[in-house]
């Protein structure tokens, strides 16, 4: 009734505001110092900034479209769906340029941190990870929560990968374990510390018939431009494997996921379910590969594998981290970016131990620079060293990823971050605990003048009730 | 009631697919041998790869976005209309790769087939012929008669245009013969043989409020990259011409389609059908001629008498073919792509017969090589005979698009692809057929325990029927 | 009752497309005469057009889907929304071209008007003015009298804008000036000429829950390919900068919209209303200085500055538009593109007072061509003079808006153009006014045969008021 609320989640929004501001103005910068324009001014140049900003924009639509639409597939939570997920990642890409400036080491070296525009591009992978992150928690927390993952999580993540990417040398062109493994289990083990058994009686985890066509608006985008997402930051040959055995492993991921849909049901019928998700595993199971001579067979292998994997665990998976480890997944995240992931990320060691020079020409040393000679610049690795490194990645990236997320998990509950609002099961996948709906307001008010009892009930019911079942007939 | 469905779908669906990766595994392989980089690694160099992406996003947008949301108009049919679609499209892609590997006899000289990238606008392309003629059988069909389809369409395509290409040296850059024509024909003559008299008690063939808007999506993406479609494999001045006609010719066909909608409509109203479908004529109509001198107020024109063909056929055409002639053409293809594709092959032949070097430059001998001296590396064709191979192409293109249609047709009627699933008129144009719908989970299962008569029935029903007729009045 | 109006409309559009086809027969051509093509013609070469198309073809989805679907908000307007702007949009862009031909000159100095791939950005940039007045007056107008703004508005503004660059070399790389508050201020003085109060007991202009969800994909889409507005016909360092600043300003507005949003309302919700319009404020607010040196903090504060007049504006200002000044501004166009507008317009100003050579290096003059030394070809302007300079265009954009604004209200007021349409104030938002809904089908013709008086007021009243309240509960 006190509208605490009301002033806490605006007003540490606009601090956190404040500080970006600050903190840009202190540490960020062009790339080029306009002083020193040298690049020729010819209107047929083709600048990096205009051969990197297509595949960009492709991500960029991937995050917000993408990620947002993808979540609106629950009957009474599409605004928070795709309105959280405009704020967190407007947050986000903020946060990552300060982030990865710092992990950089750039300002430490006393240079301003370049906002570049082939930086961009990483903004956006740097949101992904926190939005995968926000599948497995959707409908079960509060946007000041979720701001709190947020800014953690990016930092955490990138460390993450600065180690990995520093230190093993462990390649990852479309970020399957810095990205898709890291948010999958990092977003699970914030799950598993707010498991809430009332999830058990949400009656509004479903969706109905239009939110999962809006659904699918995210789906097809994501599935359409998730060659730009592990191409768009190669170039020359590796780009051009990275898009080709993208977008076969996703062809190939999207036959299967049908196939398998429908031979585990028992009448042979599709789930949207398993449609809108496990068609994208595809693309995060070569995300590791992408760029690599994987063959064209082998990104249909991956894609098959991937769509194996992903409807089997939604049909059984995840029920079973539900019922058994009480990690209500509302995404199934674990199945869409979790395994398909793990796959990835295994596939990338066992291609580097047994890639070589011989067999892949320059490519392999320009993919691994460690394995390069060391009178080349490289570490003179061998290609079990390799292999053995982008391993020890997986293992590290899933062991930060964990760690981090149970202590997110457990700030998060903290009682200032707002847990409470969401009062019980009827809250639970509901926008009108954040959202001003507007059939509120052809409605008696909830907390209103009139108060005779059954009919207040009954409107109050109709608000809460009968507005779900009826979308139901959708 | 016997769960044989279940498996025969999936099961045939995975041979499919492991069938492709072996023949993959045989014939494909990336363009480049990775032992053997060339291209220079600069960041500000543009690959092949970099220029033809950004136009073959558009157009897969336009196969997976477009068509699929063009067709989701239908009340209770958007599941299957996204959903299939993408099924569909991502069969028709792989085995489209196969099928130009063999029509270009590259595989008989003992190469492998190429997965370059610039390949991928060309397997989108083939993609486009199968889902227009999906539209022609949309909601009277199973996903099984369908992927036949599929696999039918895309070998006999691909022949025709190979021989239309090969040996009549017919100019189609946006392919309006190859996909539009072709699409739209062979989607007929399947529909003829298909025909069921009780199409005429489908009560779901009608959109509701908000399947339309969903509709509108797809139709809008198709219109805003089909410059992308006509021009995206095109270079220089011949992509400039093609972008700007394709252009031009959408938004006078987008002007003329909303004046006729207004005089045909005894309230002078729009219908939203028209509107769908009739406003993207102007983009096959110019599909031939796009890259070609056609003039700016020769696209205009071009648009302009598309959507007068297009909106009459909508008006008046649609219900002859389905009364007269037993063609049931659920999206109206015959209107979008069938007769605009007849337009614009016309207008290819006799720009064709109308142009010279003298008139046209260079271009005419690109785009029409055969018409080059026979030192030249042409055929020393006069541009009277370039216009009858123009027109040869279009009437080979009719004869094998209907004749294969036909026979594609009975072979869709076979037992064994499931026709009998479509029980009655009230299963046609409805996704409980082959989706699991999340409403049927809140009801009494239709083959469910409880059995007492008049509640079952009802509820039935109300699953049935008061859900179609419930989302009329959105 | 006569269907004088089923011919009006529909003859008037085709009048207009007619005279647009025989303008261009007489003025438009394509940029290289095709009988000289001297651009190498190389798979590898990089067009100027390849170069300018994929930011166009944002803008284009900016356009046609962002513009279309962020007004499809109401919960009975969204065909005209989506419909009637892919309408006006197709008219704006071909009459834009030969507008722009003319206050060009090129025209007058016997040349064709140079249809080149990279005026399309431009078209769409004209379209938008238009699309933007269209906002303010949504749901108010007919077909007819908005077709009459568009043919005016696109003359007047092309006018505007000619007279500010050419005489005032003001610098609008976004056209905020001349695109946003031209649009803006033209439209809000239209609908206040237009105003009928009966608007206030208009019970459709609400959102439902779906109507929200569409809307959002237009939000969304304007909001990723902003940048691409900004930016996508400068070049090199320009281009960066303009990328880079229009992604930050955006970001942080879409921040500082949230917060604002939960910290107006009572109980600390966020509504939609809010954040489909004002996390755009940002990309407005930067638009006259996205290609200068802004600094990324300084991005964030145009971003979020412009959220806070933005948000306030909804909260705030629309009712004392509407209440003491009689301006109803349907979609808050004072809110996302006026009040931003100036705000980017002071900033360029002050920019330009505060830059110089010494400053910002070459771009300096770059920018502001007039303040290069007379010697250089420039003008000589010191930068107070370009800041004021800046300014006067700014005061000139809204003088002529405004005026002509009036002016065209007035024109539409003419009973010719058909306001009377609109009946009373359940015709106004509401769709079967000017499109045949496909309920009405299922349901007694309002003014069909069967007259039994209860039974059809029942049904009639189910069609009109049912349904809208029936959506209220989606």
């Amino acid at each position: 009734m006190v509208n605490w609320f009301r002033f806490k989640f605006g007003i540490t929004a606009l601090v956190v505001q404040l500080f970006f501001i600050l903190m840009f103005a202190w540490l960020v910068e062009y790339e080029h110092d306009y002083g020193n324009v040298e690049a020729p001014i010819n209107g047929n140049h083709t600048s990096e900034t205009g051969r990197l900003y297509p595949p960009f924009q492709d991500v960029h639509v991937m995050i917000y479209i993408g990620f947002g639409f993808l979540m609106t597939f629950l009957s009474r939570y599409g605004y928070t769906a795709v309105g959280i997920n405009f704020f967190l990642a407007s947050i986000a890409v903020q946060w990552a340029i300060l982030v990865r400036g710092f992990t950089k080491y750039e300002v430490f070296k006393g240079d301003k941190y370049d906002a570049v525009a082939k930086e961009l591009i990483s903004l956006d992978f740097a949101a992904a990870t926190v939005l995968i992150s926000f599948g497995a928690v959707l409908g079960k927390t509060t946007p000041l929560q979720l701001l709190v993952m947020t800014l953690i999580e990016i930092v955490v993540a990138q460390i993450n990968q600065l180690i990995c990417t520093r230190f093993f040398s462990a390649s990852d062109i479309g970020e399957s374990m810095y990205i898709h493994a890291f948010g999958a289990y990092f977003g699970l083990a914030v799950s598993r510390v707010l498991y809430d058994k009332r999830v058990k009686d949400a009656t509004k985890a479903k969706p109905v018939y239009h939110s999962d066509h809006f659904s699918m608006i995210g789906t097809i985008f994501l599935w359409l431009y998730w060659p730009s997402f592990n191409g768009g930051a190669a170039s020359d040959d590796e780009q051009q494997r990275a898009y080709i055995n993208t977008y076969l492993s996703l062809a190939a991921c999207t036959v299967v996921t049908f196939a398998l849909c429908a031979i585990y049901d028992e009448n042979g019928k599709f789930k949207m379910e398993y449609i809108q998700n496990s068609t994208l595993a595809g693309g995060v199971a070569v995300g590791t590969t992408a760029n690599m001579p994987l063959h064209p067979f082998g990104a249909l292998i991956m894609g098959s594998v991937a769509a194996i994997i992903s409807v089997t665990g939604y049909r059984f998976g995840s029920a079973f981290l539900a019922d058994k480890l009480r990690i209500h997944d509302t995404c199934g995240v674990h199945n869409l970016h979790g395994m398909p992931a793990l796959l990835a990320a295994i596939a990338g060691a066992v291609l580097a131990a047994m890639g070589s020079t011989e067999k892949w020409g320059q490519s392999y040393h320009q993919i691994f620079p460690h394995t390069a000679p060391i009178s080349e610049g490289g570490k003179g690795w061998t290609n079990i060293q390799q292999g053995g490194y982008q391993m020890a990645a997986l293992a590290l990236t899933l062991g930060i990823a964990i760690f981090t997320g149970i202590i997110t998990g457990f700030m998060m509950k903290l009682p200032i971050f707002d847990q409470d609002q969401i009062k019980d099961a009827d809250d639970m996948f509901e926008d009108s605990v954040f959202w001003v709906l507007h059939e509120e307001e052809h409605l008696p008010m909830k907390h209103g003048g009139e108060q005779n009892g059954d009919k207040h009930k009954e409107m109050e019911l109709r608000q809460r009730t009968t507005v779900g079942e009826h979308g139901i007939h959708l």
